[in-house]
């Protein structure tokens, strides 16, 4: 279902030949019918933005979003004002066919960096998936697979509210982590809402969610999460529920992405409890997701709990404060650091299962964070030494 | 020649049984004869840190150190107070060999973390080691051998200065990130100088040195690096080119590091210049030496300028100040990107030498500074993911 979930919205996947895969559909396109058009974006803080964010920034920055193009095969990224120039053309081209502004379309790539799209087929594409637009659980299937590039499967959400609905599609795999992750994400909902309810809700969810992945420690060019609300719905939703429905939804796509880490063998769940801040637990748990060395442990299924603490260890005591010989740390269950010593044996720890779980208190306050990554694997590393499109 | 190409040291190394490896040697043993025992030391910033590195840093804090014992074999890091009487007893069995104190003994051990050591075979090791010392050229190759783990080669210096010596070894192929590494480096030099003048020239060189080397961005507990003194030569140095000459002894080391990083099919020189100060240099540096997709890249002979600027697009503009658009990137030599978008063709880059040169110019100023890291290879993971010992 994807983004044709939630009411008012229509959706088309189409092969366009913009990927070098050859039938790998390449080109999506999401519309909002109406009656409402309000929008927010949350997008990359790397320097090096891509044309298609410089883009789709000023589009969302008025609250108005009619449609968003997506493309993978391509970043667009570091192409200067010939780049941007493809972005505006695109969104021009859609503009066109939906009847709105161009500064009412939003426009998001994924892909290699550092080279130009083949533009003609970026808009031929545009045309026909125009021309495939539709509000069905296929057209939203078709367009969650045309935005894949990494990726071994779509990932969308679909989320039952109080009379309204939420629904949205995500991609990523790698170049994945804080803040945000070489991933675009479109979520829909038809509850009657405005720009700045959605920004408010979005913000806060993407803090909670996809800034809380870390699949390689490398932040994208590229990042886009978009919140489009229909209106379609005619229901106004308690903003409590509405914020934690969206925060939902974010938490879902990020599980997704993660459960699909590029070359990954197992999801690691890391939460950090018993500290004097949510700061200092973040911290420690973005620490410890950033260990090469205990990924390439956890791939081995080796419960490695010297490199948990040596990471949480380059944690500078200002921003979190806590006795190294008062921590300890559970893998799966098994207590196996018990006040910054061995604990209960490694070998009691079942690591088969591709959930990881591991447990570390500080034992310094009430606070606590979760952050998830992957392990790092042989093919994480085939992946990248080899990805070329 | 290592450790004993300075007057007035002898040096043994030895197989013990404390490294599960059969066969290799894992006690060494560095004597100085004097007439001079003057010291310095730096050692992890880790708040994880090992048993050895809290006793050394009490042994070294007077300035006075007449003998180090190492082994391989195990960290005793994360042990609590048990491991911290194991490195205490460890120098006191040296104390009574040698003839000194024993807060005149420093202990430097490395291997898996959260383990004791095996004491009876350390200790034994000491007593034989000690009956082997010797001042020759074996002597101090045997050191050099018997404090490695998953290196492939021994690592040692050898500098004649003006009537002086120095010499070194170091151990460090994982784990090695700044601050330091999984490394242990002992440096001797038969100059007549003083602790502090050592501990000045040590702290300037280790911070241009092993302090900007990153194999896989993980820092280890037990890092230690010694600076020690005989006064032998009976020469007093001229203060800059002893400085300049332990300088270069401890880049020689941390170059000898990133040639034996693990796994790693490339050295990889990262040089960033026109910086606005040396610490935006570095912060650049550092944030692409840190890019596991890069890393990635580079193992595939893949010169993947993309994930160059978009590591250092992750350096917030209050500690680098540069214009995106003006920054180009030169690996071996072809300026593949310029301005901030696409230059020559990466097909011109030969990436077929092991040594890569990334040159980036941020146009922002006159500063610069250099990094070195490893590429990130299979063999990596498959090392990291088998480590036990």
């Amino acid at each position: 279902m994807s983004v044709t979930f939630a009411k008012g919205f229509r959706a088309a996947g189409v092969e366009a030949g913009v990927s070098a895969v050859a039938g790998k559909k390449d080109v999506a396109l999401v519309v909002n019918d109406g009656p409402l058009d309000a929008a927010a974006g949350v997008f990359t803080s790397n320097r090096f933005c891509a044309a298609p964010v410089r883009y789709s920034r000023k589009a969302v920055a008025d609250g108005h979003v009619k449609a968003v193009i997506l493309n993978s095969g391509g970043a667009n990224a570091c192409t200067g004002q010939a780049g941007y120039d493809q972005s505006a053309a695109t969104a021009e081209q859609v503009a066109a066919l939906v009847g709105c502004a161009a500064m009412d379309v939003a426009v998001c790539s994924t892909g290699l960096i550092g080279e130009l799209l083949p533009l003609d087929n970026v808009l031929a594409g545009a045309r026909a998936a125009h021309g495939a637009l539709a509000a069905t659980e296929r057209a939203g299937a078709d367009a969650s697979l045309a935005i894949m590039t990494t990726d071994t499967r779509p990932k969308t959400v679909e989320i039952e509210g109080a009379g309204y609905r939420i629904g949205g599609m995500v991609k990523g795999s790698g170049m994945i982590a804080p803040q945000l992750a070489t991933m675009l994400c479109v979520i829909t909902t038809d509850a009657v809402v405005s720009a700045g309810q959605l920004q408010a809700a979005l913000g806060a969810a993407v803090d909670a969610s996809f800034n809380r992945i870390d699949v390689d420690g490398c932040m994208s060019t590229n990042d886009t999460v978009l919140l489009l609300a229909s209106g379609a719905s005619g229901v106004e939703p308690d903003k409590d529920e509405f914020n934690r429905l969206v925060a939902r939804a974010c938490a879902d796509l990020a599980r997704q992405i993660i459960g699909d880490g590029e070359g990954s063998s197992h999801d690691v769940r890391i939460t950090v409890t018993g500290a004097t801040t949510e700061d200092a637990a973040l911290a420690c748990g973005r620490a410890v997701a950033a260990s090469n060395l205990l990924k390439c442990a956890i791939s081995g299924n080796d419960p490695n709990w010297g490199r948990i603490v040596s990471s949480i260890g380059t944690v500078p005591e200002s921003v979190a404060p806590y006795d190294p010989d008062q921590v300890s740390v559970d893998v799966n269950g098994v207590r196996i650091c018990d006040g910054g010593k061995p604990g209960r044996d490694r070998s009691e720890v079942d690591m088969t299962p591709r959930e990881v779980h591991i447990d570390i208190d500080l034992h310094a306050g009430e606070a606590q964070a979760t952050v998830w990554t992957d392990d790092l694997t042989l093919d994480y590393v085939h992946i990248n030494a080899d990805y070329e499109s």
